[in-house]
């Protein structure tokens, strides 16, 4: 028999303080606040053993005591414990087409600073990384002002990325809509703030609105959800059982480029009859008879004309065959990756009530006979913010799941 | 912050010999024969735990010693151990549209019994569960007959499985190909031999074909694959990281029904223009002008007539829109799930020496420029038999992992 996947590592003793480290952290995540001894019979540790991974985790700033609860022995109220939102906190980056944005989150999930910058991406990757530099560099000021330390940076960035690019490190396969195409990261990613040596987590960035919609958005309590993000492209980032796929490579989830017009416009991938061509938004836009580089409000107000204005018809008409090649992407990344919920995000979301309705129909007439039902279609809660978000959120999860990565030995 | 995962569990010491149970039997299992000493190396177990695990796998008949290795100490040749293949069996069992088939394999990965029956399965669930019992009861007495034990079975269905069906158990949701909505499993499960009081892993046919295609066949060694199978349906089966990916619910991989023909023919799923109306088996014989419950023989036979006699042109038009839909809906996997690489099993497969290079060069055209490379399409080296092998392997895999199942405690 071959091809046998590698076995678990056997289980030794040397590392069940830093594992067990994580469960104590990550079970106070999970509940808000928890006593010692709610800890214990959750975890099935013994108490004298919680309390000291209590205190090391407290002593890192990573806990904090917090009111009482009910769970104490003999129902006497214990102490609480809960993450420590006041010190520890991650960067979030995001490089979109237009827009350069960075955020801090705490362990919380409060967003504590949040900086944005308008303009091209379609630039140099030297000059875009020196500008973001300089917004994560502002973002650390405001957080230390705020007591705050960046243990870790995440990146958004809306292109194809290779983790493990023969001898270059980490790379941008592709990305169309900022005109790059084989880029390394490795240099430009050293440099960014808050420089602590351990490495930026580089993600695509409708992996990481999913993962900024499962926190704190509109996937919260979804254990099945894809997002489509959409920009000048089309992304879409899927979450099942509360993690994200992204598939062998990392390049799973690239909606705008599933075919929906056979032979028809060329894409800036380099196929023809892309989702990106029927309904990213400069093609609504360029539909619609609208500049394409003029941005979403044009759109918005001519949808608002009354129905015979020739200016409101063409936008409606524009916008309808984005909703069909829309319907088509989608049912197939029903068939194929069976979300649970569709949430439309970025400049899709601001077109949700006319798109709703439209993509609700179209999958239930599409996939409901077979499935039962389709899933539904809803709006992202966090819009244009989804991605820097769940970059800075990847941050905090990744302290939450392994602690000692940023405590002594 | 809400919707945190469930922690992993804290590790106790009490369930530490059921795990390294498996992880030596997983080491035995990857490497083919090692000795006592280089399991301890590998595991990091210390000598005399290993030889204590060994002897109770020994003793359950999983593991058995084969010849000498040369790991053991100081270079002398130690004790080899392998897996047992002549005692412990999984059944693999399939409902296929058109044929029944059972096989059981050894813990070896080797095919002991293979039985078929052929004939529609377009019938009442009970008539047809009926005929699988006795086949299966025919297979166990063969695999009887070779001293082996089946302790368990798995069985393939080409539809939708709902795992959860609340209060009724297992569900068929909908197998169009059967004509079968809405069919609870388990009464007929629990009279399927080998009856040994373990559940039946049913699974959809095209993930257990990728199963099997992953242990034994095309897939082998490849860490992400795609299978596309193809009878009257068509569906797929995803592997990344040398696991199955079925979505959520389990309802992922419909490529059948990724819709390639906006609009058109009306599909057995209630829905138009699904890739089945085009590529499915029924369809490209509908459209070559053959019997479309004739079976694949008549289509290869005009496929080979010379061009210009118009029997052998309309096949390989047929052929041709066919291939066409295939490239549309295999465009869309790639983009969405991101496979290393396609197989093409079941009829698909025998089409292969038309189908093939006509994917390459489309997935060439749509995906190969973003990408870089476009993952290369191939045949199955299993053929039919993917999926009933797929179900077997699944029991072995699942006693490989587990061995305690069948264990004493």
């Amino acid at each position: 028999m071959t091809d046998r996947p590698a076995v678990a590592p056997a289980m030794r003793h040397r590392s069940m303080r830093d594992h067990n480290l994580g469960v104590v952290l990550g079970e106070v995540a999970r509940r808000g606040t928890v006593s010692r001894a709610g800890l214990a019979v959750a975890t099935g540790l013994t108490k004298s053993t919680v309390s000291s991974l209590v205190g090391e985790l407290v002593a890192a700033r990573l806990l904090v005591a917090e009111g009482r609860t009910g769970e104490g022995e003999r129902g006497r109220p214990g102490i609480g414990l809960a993450l420590d939102g006041g010190h520890v906190a991650g960067l979030g980056c995001e490089i979109g087409a237009r827009r350069l944005a960075v955020a801090v989150v705490d362990l919380r999930g409060r967003t504590r600073v949040r900086l944005e910058q308008v303009g091209t991406n379609r630039r140099s990757p030297a000059a875009v990384f020196d500008e973001l530099a300089a917004l994560a560099a502002e973002a650390e000021r405001r957080a230390t002002a705020q007591e705050l330390t960046l243990v870790g940076a995440g990146l958004a960035i809306p292109g194809l990325l290779d983790h493990s690019a023969a001898g270059r490190g980490r790379c941008v396969v592709a990305a169309p809509n900022l005109g790059w195409r084989d880029v390394p990261l490795d240099p430009y990613l050293a440099d960014l703030p808050p420089r602590t040596g351990l490495p930026v987590a580089v993600d695509n960035e409708a992996n990481l609105a999913a993962l900024g919609e499962l926190r704190l958005g509109a996937g919260s309590g979804h254990p099945s959800f894809l997002v489509v993000t959409g920009e000048v492209g089309i992304g879409a980032g899927l979450v099942v059982g509360s993690g994200l796929y992204s598939g062998a490579d990392g390049f799973a989830g690239e909606l705008g480029h599933v075919v929906v017009a056979p032979g028809g416009a060329p894409c800036a991938c380099g196929g023809r009859g892309c989702l990106e061509t029927v309904a990213g938004l400069p093609a609504l836009l360029r539909a619609a008879g609208l500049d394409p580089d003029g941005g979403l409000t044009p759109l918005l107000d001519a949808l608002d004309l009354p129905a015979g204005d020739p200016a409101g018809d063409a936008a409606r008409t524009a916008v309808d065959e984005g909703a069909a090649g829309l319907a088509l992407a989608l049912t197939a990344a029903v068939h194929l990756l069976a979300p649970g919920l569709i949430v439309l995000g970025g400049t899709l979301a601001a077109l949700g009530p006319v798109l709703v309705p439209r993509l609700d129909a179209a999958l239930a007439a599409q996939v409901g006979a077979l499935r039962g039902t389709a899933p539904p279609v809803t709006t992202s809660a966090l819009g244009p913010d989804a991605a820097v978000l769940g970059a800075a959120l990847g941050v905090v999860d990744a302290v939450l799941a392994d602690p000692v990565r940023i405590m002594p030995a």
